[in-house]
């Protein structure tokens, strides 16, 4: 699967080119970034890439744009060896409140071809199309850290179960919204929660009810791993967070990821014997030694300079 | 294995004509509803079925008309296009007191053969057929509620983790007996256990040492999703968490039932991709059209009239 | 791979006669017990084998002694039928501080080969050789009772994410290290952590940061599923429990550990499947009449006298 | 798998013991076996079954009756102590036409339900319940030997993969006719052909175009195992074949048909394992002792008195 | 996979278009089609697409632009509705020499990176990427017909081994070429050949000695399942062949390979739960009534106008 | 798996020292090789080494010793940088009768315990044991080449089916006959025959009736890749063959066997992963480069020097 994405980044990377030199470009600004008009891209610190939601007049809904938008620039994310990791939040009021059904009805709700196989065979690409939108942060390298204040609904929890860690702020709110729209989630919350959280009863009580879970429940479940009292905190939290990742050995981290990734959807014995395969060559880096006479000398991991990756 | 039940349901239907008709005609009784002799089913709400543990003065315990009264009544129930949600819970002063020993001391103590091969072959039989039990509950595409009170031991354990949802009251307490009597708990507890709490700790823990936990110990580990102060409370709150399951599209909830097992036991790229297979028939339904209307027009699932399953 | 690892064990057995006579006589002591180094094996109740981490002076630090000693205890304890459960803890103020990383660098830091390829062949080989110090204590089929006190740093957390049941002081913390020194951590964590606690967000938080845990976090993440307030409390707890298991049926306690590992790694239908051909013959085993027996007349699984296993 | 089937037969013996009765009474006769109508079941020798598909003035062809007659006969066979080998063939000049549309075209070509999703629901159903009219075959832990003439076409290619050994006459063909007709094989075909030969372009030509195979090219790509002249010639070798399967040990026979086919589905490491969990109680059968005696004083198996499985 | 393929075909619709229109004016010519520089691409007949290696005068060498507009090409050829199959074959003496080791040498001989571990982490994303060549063949909805005359060397049995039916003449000899080259074969022969052709001994035979197959090997092994006197008469082979194919319903061809491939990589249960799930919707096609009527009026497949897909 | 066997031969690499210097020094003779006394082994050519099953006059039956021996010899293979591939044959007039039935009779027929589940599982142990005779050719590195003259019967098909390459002389035949004295065959034979050939029908016949195959039907059906005329032509076949192999990069041979062992055992696209995170490192050999520059000098392999392994 990542070797696949792999690839995918590779062989077009010459069409990449005039924006990925965009994305590096970026400064925090007051809307959505170019080429993108969904998301505001931007690097508020070193090795650390924030990606916003960027539709607040309309609650970050997840319109078609937004669904391209995302593939694109964790796509580039992913290739960019100046990112070390990744911020996700939303601007505005909320996080988001999930797809975006008036943008989308057509989509969802006029399957096109000319028989029930026909349509059923088109609608099949557009799901798997929209759930290639959340895997790619899995497939991004990077970890993602997502920060989540006030809603998120819908298409929100199947984005957020797709990150690495998540916070929230005390006002926030999840809602596994699916049911209520007469469908079973299919772009990722019923195949992830269930993995991201300790409470199997849980998990199947707020699918079939879509009732609302704050944040108190969020963290004693373990969907998220720290609750701030607003925003602000939250997000100097995350850029904290995102600091101590970012410092550390980019070979390290990455292939922590892609291991724990690994991990979810394997036996431990084909985990160790994959984590065996892969360390057999990552651990010959130059990290590895800079790491440990930085230990050695009581130097912060941040003092290090360690080579792009 | 879902398909397999499902032929199992249809390749014997015109036996079951008489008693399924029967199940619909049945009333909230004091006692087991026939043919049963150990569970009492009723329709205490519009889709909503409840099945209750009835042998109060045996304390539930499970004897050898329980096991299989259960597949019957499950397999019945699978097919009952009026019902959309289940509510299991037991008569009586505790939700079950397991196994019930002395009735099932032959099978289980005196297995049948001619030498150690063929007793161990009819034994891997009634292993077999007691799991199928159990087994029931999840291939029933309709989500299951159980409601516990007061003690819940041995095979009650392997009965509510496979439900969907579990709730309990402040007297409630779970306790894996199966050690306790000589033997590796072989009807659901040691499959299921671990793929229903987040501490495998806790579950080696309580597996090994047969220990009581009680019910705050059970929210806390996520055995149980809430907790009511008495009886009376829980069932009230099962009934209502019921109906709202009840109220949404069928269609929606038991794809949502069958994806989510579905997950449990695959990667996640996996679970995407037989995702995206269901839904892209399922998406074509009327009710995605009716939910979504009824959500504009701020109305209730509960009005929406869906057709049956 | 249980499998192999029996045979693993039965292959050598008269090399190992000789120090397994000795396992059997060895009594606690200020120091560690030959023929080991840095491990301190004891007998402080019927059944229960305690092993201690001793290395006080180094805190308890994995050199490359610890590696192997490991896999020799744990392969006796695995063959010693006088042993029905294992305590594990650690000498001196700490549980350990991790790898010792003065008298492994040679292994980790200097690969042997004449180019990368053949550099990579023997670091795999390495690699796997560290990771089988822990998967022994999954293999042997006894059930292990870890007791953390102070530090549980690096190579702590590998190991005792491969133990069945974890305890911990208040003053406990947890550090999963690896990221720090420049690597992904390769001997377990990475692939049990994730099926051990319930919160994946916290997972990746704590492998991707390095940052501490401490025990009361341990305890509402599942890590741990007890604290006590000192280590002499602990300890006593530690053996109390020990003894509940130590008291019942061998076949049950083994069998129920095989299983639920087994569980861990398969589906439902396939774990539920490989349980019932388990049980076929451990079902005709004495323990059920004798556990069954004692049950009816009110007597304690530990005044019933089970053969070895 | 091979659990749910066998509580599945258990839960309903009551159920068949009338018609269970009349199948060991059965006598070959000119035609169907009573409560069949599609098939004639006879015992040609001792401890040999066979199942012979009966409806020749309709070529064979697979009527709704013959769908879940096939899941009944098994389910019988499967639970008869005197049945220790199956053979399947055809009466009259071909050995099937396979399915029949003309019956069964209400079920494929008109499903039931009030929008797509219903519709799709209940043909999931009627797929699943013709799936397992086959599986049945593989369920049944003793051997199938099926015998082909003339046709064997579309169903015909589902049943006979499901078999465990296959043989043919000269004038035998072969005809995986789905695609002709529309659709995707989906009882079988497409996931055991496969598995049973070992040319997969030949598998893909196959399934693709539909064209005919011939005896001789079925022989050389290993889908039959014998080729014989005619069909008096094909059941006189049948036969015999099954007169030396029903010879050995039941034990040792049925234990292996259930290891192959565990096979098929894991790795080899894991089918080491349950194969190991498999025999550690089937190796105490007497069957040993018996056997190597006999082996020892040159007897053949057939004068060996096994007790019945 | 298939699901993540078919959206990476969606989310660049926009970029391909230009060339898409260029594929389907195509016309066969002496020389590549633009925009491609190594392969010729036109349409013998209705609704067939032939896809041929051209670059005749370096034995059709994989070089650089070879391994990315396959990739492109299958991207179209997935989406160009007009196709129903495809035939690929190499212009001039023989089929493919395999890598142009000249080309190529950078990417494999000269890892970028500042040390082993991320020249490692930059080798994984080539391998990748090159990988992905040849699965774009596995992942494109129609059938792959490929005909192979003369050498087919290294890189060419990993792309036969990715296509659906192999074809080759008298004089064809194939040759897994990299442990020549002092490595593992790497894009998909160790995968693919083992689960194409039916002797692991000749399997490992032929990937540990890089000795010459030839034809009438690859016939009785399997490995094709048609040898042709010449290249003349194995093309209008492989277009009858073709052709018969391209007659069929679209729905059931392409339902048909996507199935084939499922069971390759799943279990005989699994693979027939998703067949299930897949044709639940697929047999509600207009096709199977079309294709049904035509076997009733005995037309020929060829004679149903069968809706696009 | 791997890397579990590695570890357990660095562990006790100081135990081996002795017999491994012996093995280095060993030279073919007339009997067996100290210190086994059931093989020979001998080095027949640089970087080959001939295991002998050498107990001629007993028909190398498969004693205890034979069991254990294997085990070590296979070991201490894995471990010698001078070995590349192995030869396996038999001395005497035939390869071997299989398990000597005498020697074992106390393993196998009189199993140790106190009760049903203890006597199955110490027995579970022992199967365990024989299971890793052979499955330590699979865990060695090194190509293994089996020669098979005369009878392979029982235990003899175990070990080829975990061997690489299978050859035979023309009198050579085979016989799975475990099912003939009482048991199914559990120590390889039902887990690899049906993945080393293409017959599934085959495999069946042969594993359930226990008849002869003889050499014809053996190279017909894939399990032997050649058919010598008599022992000496084959053992200089075989030499040649294992000439071949050992001239070749010992990375690109063992990653080869590695790699084919791996896709046996998983989906491609799982194969292709962990191939790519393979090669990502094992590309950087100097191998590489000696090759290609050997294959521009048109050099043959033999000729080129490459660094032990």
């Amino acid at each position: 699967m990542a070797a696949l994405l792999r690839s995918m980044f590779m062989k077009n990377r010459s069409l990449w080119q005039p924006s990925f030199c965009a994305v590096r470009a970026m400064s925090t600004s007051g809307g959505p970034t170019p080429p993108f008009s969904t998301l505001s891209v931007s690097h508020p610190a070193s090795a650390v890439t924030h990606v916003e939601l960027h539709r607040p007049e309309k609650r970050n809904a997840m319109n078609r744009a937004f669904w391209s938008e995302m593939v694109d620039c964790f796509s580039q994310i992913a290739l960019d060896s100046e990112c070390r990791v990744v911020v996700v939040s939303g601007a505005g009021k909320i996080f988001t409140a999930g797809i975006d059904l008036m943008d989308m009805a057509g989509d969802v709700l006029q399957p096109q071809g000319d028989d029930v196989a026909r349509m059923s065979w088109n609608m099949r690409r557009v799901i798997a199309k929209y759930q290639e939108t959340f895997s790619v942060i899995e497939k991004c390298p990077k970890p993602v850290v997502v920060a989540v204040h006030g809603a998120c609904v819908g298409g929100g929890v199947d984005l957020i179960t797709a990150c690495d860690i998540r916070l929230c702020t005390q006002d926030a709110w999840f809602q596994v919204k699916e049911v209520d729209i007469g469908l079973a989630a299919d772009v990722g919350t019923l195949q992830r929660l269930p993995k991201v959280i300790g409470s199997r009863s849980l998990v199947n009580e707020l699918a079939l009810t879509a009732r609302k879970m704050y944040s108190d429940e969020a963290k004693s479940c373990g969907l998220v791993s720290r609750v701030f009292s607003d925003k602000e905190a939250m997000m100097a939290g995350a850029l904290e967070l995102a600091g101590e990742i970012a410092a550390r050995s980019p070979v390290a981290v990455q292939g922590t990821k892609i291991n724990l990734l690994y991990s979810r959807d394997h036996s431990v014995p084909e985990a160790l014997d994959y984590m065996a395969t892969w360390n057999m060559s990552m651990l010959q880096t130059q990290d590895v030694v800079k790491s440990a006479q930085a230990a050695m000398e009581k130097k912060s991991p941040k003092e290090v300079p360690f080579s792009k990756l």
